[in-house]
């Protein structure tokens, strides 16, 4: 067990918005949320899988909607307190712990917020060890796990609970929901026991994250290549420098759907990258062909600081190292890859793993 | 108390679809539904709301949709019971009857085929006296009675709980699930103690309904005007007698919508009449002025026979009898009108109740 304060807070919000591979959510307004529920709570506790009771049950915490809409409204905090006591309320069960279902500036950050405010310790593991957009996309659900009950709350005090027949169905509901919301609600799910989570999480993604928020903050102003020492740090490849050109969006059906390209500099120069993102960067083709795809990850990280770049903050002119990060493991066996390779999000496309392509 | 047997559900079901004002589910579908289930599990007990403890609990069951879906869509009867067990095991508290929450061929009897299954008794009242297509549009919310605990299934297993700050929202929430279950969904909603549906419900439908029902059967061997013996068990208005030209139907946003002209025939010749619908009819225009609007009853009766027709089963060339009928009169109250009054459905006409237009 180790204690997560005000400055582990900042690393990690910086660090998981690297692994958030573009979504994930803001890191600035999830620093924001969980520093503030510190300060007024106390630092919370961050335990491993190991340090707790097999039969201990954990329940991720997070935001679901798209990220355009969620930069601009910032959550109160009671909707997501009031998703997750309802999941213990409705199994009428004790809630040991709280975890983030996935990586990501506001979703690494999240669970931390609701860890503070009801006095709960924290896991450190996920459900992806990057963020998704689709509910389904978990590790979980690669191991059987349910969704269900799969708790919903907005700012305004409504609450939504389902119980489905499996995790995709819980997406079709859930993504209605969101939009009625307001394109963006807090949710809780996925209860599991420890047992199930030391099989079916990606473990020390928070531990992870903070390592590279820390890399992050001191490359800043102690390194001349800043976005070379944090690559590093994520076990990275380099796949491009360029310059953001046009960037199209578009809100639909409750996610942030687009489409980036990117002119190359430097040694890239003369060639063009076309960045597809759906709340988080899905595949990158350079000159037309594919070179980086889910579920590996993708990151655009700004030259000068290595700082990572979301979707929602993409604009024209900035100039970004494209960096792509192994996935883990679990993502690369046939259910993985059936729940979120790279022919899912409908890209008529083998996944080839990264390091295949960029070699060590 | 009194024993609903096979005969009664006919007659219940026939008469239900009268009130149902073009809406509430087809009655044949409804029949069939109820009958086996008193056939597999025996008759069912009526009781009014006199017969009952004040404290013990009662909850609506019913479907929601685009009653276009429903015609070819049978529920399977494990959806409907899923649906309402699972207010119970939420609200933690034993459910003493079920009751329909509207009039109408399929809504007024999915509550005996509740009552049959889970051997419960029914109450002989309803939250609206008619059909209307919203959820809140109950006379429960015009007395401040919340319809959450919501609950909904599909024929899959599927289970959506919500709790909400007002019954607007959960009109909102529960019009997208439906959409997402197949633009149909089984509910069960509104949950009250007898103590509040002696203020707040429309009482005695279920049994007015049994009485049209045998009215209309009576009168279609031993009348020479069916119609107007029908029209007189309701109490009701002759408002045109027509036949249906253009049906203009369209499945939006989970409601069947859409607009109906008749030509008029006999002394209405020469004159056009406009009826308007969302799942139930909302308005007639004759000659383009306003003539029946909500929340007053405007049902379609074959001239042949003073059988109603739903507005799904309109057709080219059906010889009709409009007639219009006084609504219950929590409707015609400010918070009634302001609820499922004309303008509400954006009709811009101040709401002239039926009998004031054509006089008694």
């Amino acid at each position: 067990m180790r204690i997560i304060d005000e400055q582990a807070i900042e690393n990690i919000a910086l660090g998981a918005a690297v692994l958030g591979t573009g979504g994930g959510g803001d890191p600035y307004i999830g620093m924001l949320m969980a520093r503030k529920a510190i300060r007024d709570h106390g630092p919370i506790e961050l335990y491993t899988l190991d340090e707790l009771n097999d039969d201990d049950l954990i329940v991720p915490a997070a935001m679901m909607g798209a990220p355009t809409v969620m930069v601009e409204k910032m959550p109160n905090g009671d909707d997501i307190v009031n998703a997750f006591q309802v999941i213990g309320k409705y199994l009428n069960k004790p809630i040991r712990a709280v975890m983030s279902i996935e990586a990501g500036g506001l979703n690494s950050v999240v669970p931390i917020y609701v860890a503070a405010r009801l006095r709960l310790p924290m896991v450190d593991c996920d459900g992806m060890g990057r963020a998704f957009p689709e509910i389904q996309m978990v590790t979980h659900t690669i191991y059987g796990i349910s969704s269900t009950p799969f708790s919903m709350a907005d700012e305004r005090g409504n609450i939504v609970i389902m119980e489905t027949i499996n995790n995709r169905w819980t997406e079709t509901f859930a993504r209605s929901i969101a939009v009625n919301m307001g394109a963006m609600a807090m949710i809780a799910c996925y209860p599991a026991t420890v047992e199930q989570l030391k099989e079916a999480s990606v473990q020390g993604t928070l531990s992870f994250a903070e390592r590279i928020g820390q890399t992050i903050r001191r490359a800043r102003v102690q390194e001349d290549d800043p976005v070379k020492t944090v690559r590093e740090a994520v076990g990275g490849f380099e796949v491009f420098k360029g310059k953001i050109g046009d960037v199209a969006r578009r809100t639909e059906a409750g996610f942030a759907k687009g489409e980036a390209t990117l002119q190359g500099i430097d040694e890239y120069a003369g060639q063009t990258l076309t960045l597809n993102f759906q709340n988080e960067h899905l595949a990158v083709r350079i000159d037309g062909e594919y070179r980086v795809t889910v579920p590996d990850l993708i990151a655009l990280l700004d030259i000068d600081t290595g700082e990572p770049i979301t979707t929602e903050a993409m604009r024209y002119g900035y100039r970004v190292t494209v960096i792509a990060i192994p996935c883990a493991d679990k993502w690369r066996t046939p259910k993985g890859l059936e729940l979120a390779g790279p022919r899912y999000f409908g890209y008529d496309v083998e996944y080839v793993p990264v390091e295949q392509r960029y070699g060590r």
